[in-house]
């Protein structure tokens, strides 16, 4: 028995589940949890995730896949079925700031994160160690802001990997890099967004005098800081706390928001939306 | 168009939520929101609620529930129809401590829960001002630890009330009370559960130095502080809070634990297993 | 014995705690606590805060008041000295929305809040009920964005009382009533400053598609929403919640926040520093 | 310019801040910042922490606690000062469960923890690789409840350093062990204390049913999970949550609450009376 999902999107209309949970059931899978969401009952979107046991000696994923046409080209939708037996290949970019790095490959060695980490590129080749003693290929390129080397990156990347996370990467990547991988890259961001976009946020809290800090975990559009948020951490700030203490509270921050947010879209919990996205 | 919301409990096992959904397509239901949850999916136990649009005139209550018997006889399952726009009927207990009284009468008032108020029981006849001038019927009950008067507050509660909420009531209901009322009663307890049960939680806080506090809301059972918790909150304290200060955080927090407990309660999102609680 | 409270604030430089305590030590007070800040122990700026128990008999509040004026000449101090049984005046200003109103008056009443509370004053007649039950002055002004009728508001303001709280006021201050008001006046803000400024914060940050909400409560400046910030409050939000569900746990941290600030106020615990505030 | 930490403590009584900063002062001392506690101003216990830069060259440590001495003793007061360019050394106890152990020591290399590590002592030889790469002397004891091997951890621990960490050591340390070790030993216990005392608390917060969990750290004593709390992490769990992914949960807090408290250990802002804490 294998462990599938189902997430299925579509205009918001009736009988979507009664179909979809019908289909389910005809392949004898036992549904383990669902979650829907629909943005609105009249006229809205509707989401749905299901995740169900499923008998592959019985049912190829060929068969599930080919049998859930019918249903999903009647109600216009979108979808696709993943196994959990089927981890992720999730790439890691990076800069010098370490801490999420280390975070992410700790996490990833004790079994709390199941993806492959087919490789890490990092523009600082400081860590290659940390890196290959987890034997994971360290991948260094040099690139600067004069000189992305996104053609580089693109060779390194579009074909080992599913997903990428920018892991304090400091480089923005331009619309066309997007367009070419073409798949999600989730970035972690150091303030509360939408407070404090840019350089330097913890600089920018200080000098606001704010209470309450935050880091921001969200899929990386062209406009920079602006793409869709999957999660957000805060904690309590006051006047005795200098830029320093703010950063060094972010960074726990940054890495118990990107790590849930990784946690999560490894899962397949996490459906991009416009500008939004539903974490069921 | 109405919206309905239909619980359903039982054994975990295949196409529950097929048929289900399948029954509510026929009766031109439009899925608003379904939450599942299963203990287990090898022998556990299954919990749906799913919230739907309905043609009230096309379909009757009784009618909707005369076609559901056959499912749920299948599936041997527990279950009920709620409809948003019948208010349940919640009855307040309340002793002399009132913040979580004037809470609950304002959010009322304000529309933000939607419930009658059949009744204000109190053992503190002070309380009347308040109540009245709301126009809610206030009756006072002389009630104290050697005599509970629980005859009489049976005949005021059990044909007026679908639930009951003890906003800081502080007399222990008996078994037997327990028994001849029947429904569900919620309790707001003023620690973190369960820690500090008992007398004088905040004392008893501040005696052993915690550096957070917490309130529970929880269903009442026979056993004190025993039953099934359905939501907590939690604030810092410090060694600069005194009693009296871990008591003013505590209203806080017992407010906002309680009020929450009971919107979640009147959505029909709480559902009791053994000594647990399943909030969708 | 009366407890007093003194705020001292200067350059920082050597022997100021040394000077001010030996000055209370000399006055037999008994410092019950004391906060000390420095925003640079080279050049920056300095702020105490000192609560101590002193004899009014033995020394009376001017005879305490003229001997610290040499050392705060020789330090070139800004300081004030307050006393605990001497509550300040609280003017309230509210629209029509009344969650503050409520909880606050409710705080006021159960001595949680100890201030006294000259008036209320409202642009919307309706909150005239409730605020005359609890036995204080309401005054009716009409004011709307086209004639904010400062001169009247100030009037009623500038004598009864020590500090202003706008308990969601929905006119802007114009600077001129600032200046000849001339006394600390705080804002709840229905967002988490700096996020969403201006009008519908709570619109805004659905519409971002935010996983946490705030409030904020600051000082009033001439520039919007740009006062120092002297308390912030955050939830956690998902997908399910829309604007209305934001606005409901909106109202809540609304409570809070503003609760806080003037919590910390009324007990001196709050310094302005330019654009930011100590909260000891 | 050093900065040098006062720490003091005695019966409540006047003049104790004007004595201490006149000190400071004569010494040429410029008070960074200063924080004082009184557990009650009439016959309580009195606590201070003074931060303050000195300059070594002209004022000797000798000297310095020389001078203080008929101060502290007019008082009866016990009182220590530490320098904060002398970093205390801390040794590390670890069993299997090494992300506690993975989080301090990246922590220490990335200069956030100002500590020496002596050593890292384990029952667990797996975890030789890791401690040896940071360049800390790993001894591996085979303690097992049988043969708790005290003598030989006595040996290693008792000169070289100045205080213990605990980070997830699963022996029980007996009362002579204790004395005569004779310094300050902080473990995190992984629950929110006084809640599941003793073993697999998350199990039993499963069976529970709590909705939220926590993380203690706290000094260790002769009475199991019994000592002071220095502090305490918690989050949000629903229904959803097993007991593995209360446990996930359950690493990130105790690395949070272990860290935090460690930081505030090492700055010397934590005092210890009777079974609390004082955390300046």
């Amino acid at each position: 028995m294998q462990t599938a999902i189902l997430l299925f999107q579509c205009a918001d209309q009736k009988g979507i589940v009664a179909k979809v949970s019908d289909y389910i059931f005809k392949h004898d899978g036992n549904v383990v949890t669902a979650d829907q969401h629909s943005t609105d009952p009249e006229n809205g979107h509707f989401f749905l995730r299901i995740e169900f046991y499923i008998d592959e000696a019985a049912h190829s994923k060929m068969s599930l896949e080919r049998d859930l046409v019918p249903i999903a080209d009647h109600f216009k939708a979108e979808w696709k079925i993943y196994y959990k037996h089927e981890p992720l290949r999730m790439g890691i970019f990076v800069s010098e700031p370490d801490h999420c790095l280390v975070d992410l490959l700790y996490r990833w060695k004790s079994g709390e994160l199941r993806v492959d980490i087919p490789f890490v590129v990092s523009n600082y080749e400081g860590h290659r160690g940390i890196v290959e003693q987890y034997g994971i290929p360290f991948r260094y390129v040099p690139a600067t802001k004069k000189d992305r080397r996104e053609n580089e990156l693109l060779d390194i990347i579009c074909r080992d990997s599913d997903f990428l996370v920018l892991a304090r990467y400091m480089l923005v990547l331009s619309g066309g890099f997007l367009k070419k991988y073409g798949k999600d890259i989730i970035n972690i961001h150091h303030s509360f967004l939408p407070s404090f976009k840019g350089a330097d946020p913890y600089s920018q809290a200080f000098d606001r005098g704010v209470k309450v800090i935050g880091a921001t975990a969200h899929f990386v559009t062209e406009q920079l800081d602006e793409g869709a948020i999957i999660s957000q951490d805060v904690e309590n700030v006051s006047h005795r706390d200098g830029v320093s203490d703010l950063e060094r509270k972010g960074r726990n921050m940054e890495k118990q928001a990107l790590a849930r947010a990784i946690y999560d879209y490894i899962d397949y919990r996490i459906i991009k939306h416009k500008n939004k996205t539903i974490v069921f």
